[in-house]
């Protein structure tokens, strides 16, 4: 987007959009001008709807996913298995691991990985809450659900390290060849860890 | 997105991201939860930039271009030649054009182009307004720079037409080879017009 802006209110509002993850100039200006073609109605719902979020937002104080209650959804339903907890970064993951429709346990949501390239430490983290929660009894097994990456490979042992001596069960969700992608285009590390890792075969996956 | 949001004031304000155009729910999620990550403030002048902008935005009452005043910044400003005028399709087009810095006259903001698909006649552009500024004279050139697509061709015939008998000069922006395009993945229509309409050669173009 060069040239001047006709307008200061239309610059600050493509400046807005143009600090969001991915937008770049020429994408907010064409946001700010779809929404300056809507009704006043539909803008300022628009704008209602995360304003009313960022300040009416609760975290629940069990797993600290984002929750319109005290205790979320999934923490306060008794047809979940308390007894297994799934340690994920963010409230993203909840969602992807509940779209899979196959874990029946609870979640703990760490808000982040420990990063030091980004400032990030375990006390930035939901951590101690988590040992905690094993401590208070009742959770048999923890499964790390952290993303495949260095830091969260970090993450994991540091929490590993914190409730090894617990007694509680420990696992990491499995790492191998994605379903539908042709072990030519994987990469050595994954394919090596998959056959490190094979699982036993009775005629079907 | 798969899978039920953890809270209804994050559906909500998801759901309204992924009405923008090009945005789908996967990026709207990514969206929000940027903005939940930031500061109250931050997200309250984000929220008030559109509103404000939808609010009190005013559009310049000699060409129609956005604008924080009655008559916009261009209109008014005595250093341009108001004997030339340029019609274009919408203010992005007016920033375009002023971006090349090859244009010292003023603009005509038509609103968009007649497209009968989508339902915009000529009484839905800024076409009569246009013909009253001819007519009040002082102009000596108008020139038509719409999209070079059907719609902007009907768009330059319909105004043609009523603009032919004034004795005003008439000019379309040239069509040709873009700058720094090779010849043989320009489509055939644009290089037969460039042919048609090329220029004296006196060593440099």
């Amino acid at each position: 987007m060069n040239g001047q802006f006709p307008s200061i209110l239309l610059e600050k509002a493509v400046n807005e959009f143009a600090k969001l993850p991915g937008v770049g100039r020429k994408t907010a200006m064409r946001l700010v001008l779809h929404l300056l073609r809507q009704d006043t109605a539909m803008v300022e719902n628009f704008a209602n709807a995360i304003v009313t979020l960022k300040q009416e937002v609760k975290y629940c104080k069990v797993c600290h996913n984002i929750s319109d209650t005290e205790t979320c959804r999934i923490c306060s339903n008794p047809q979940r298995d308390a007894s297994i907890v799934c340690v994920v970064e963010n409230i993203h993951d909840v969602m992807a691991v509940e779209a899979t429709q196959q874990f029946r346990g609870l979640y703990h949501v760490l808000g982040g990985v420990i990063s030091p390239m980004d400032g990030i430490g375990p006390g930035d983290l939901e951590i101690e809450s988590l040992v905690q929660r094993v401590a208070a009894g009742g959770i048999k097994e923890v499964v790390f659900a952290l993303s495949t990456t260095m830091e969260g490979d970090t993450t994991n042992f540091y929490i590993y390290r914190k409730l090894e001596k617990t007694g509680v069960k420990l696992s990491v969700i499995a790492r191998g060849i994605s379903v539908g992608d042709e072990l030519e285009y994987a990469d050595e590390v994954t394919l090596g860890r998959s056959i490190v890792n094979r699982t036993p075969f009775s005629g079907a996956v």
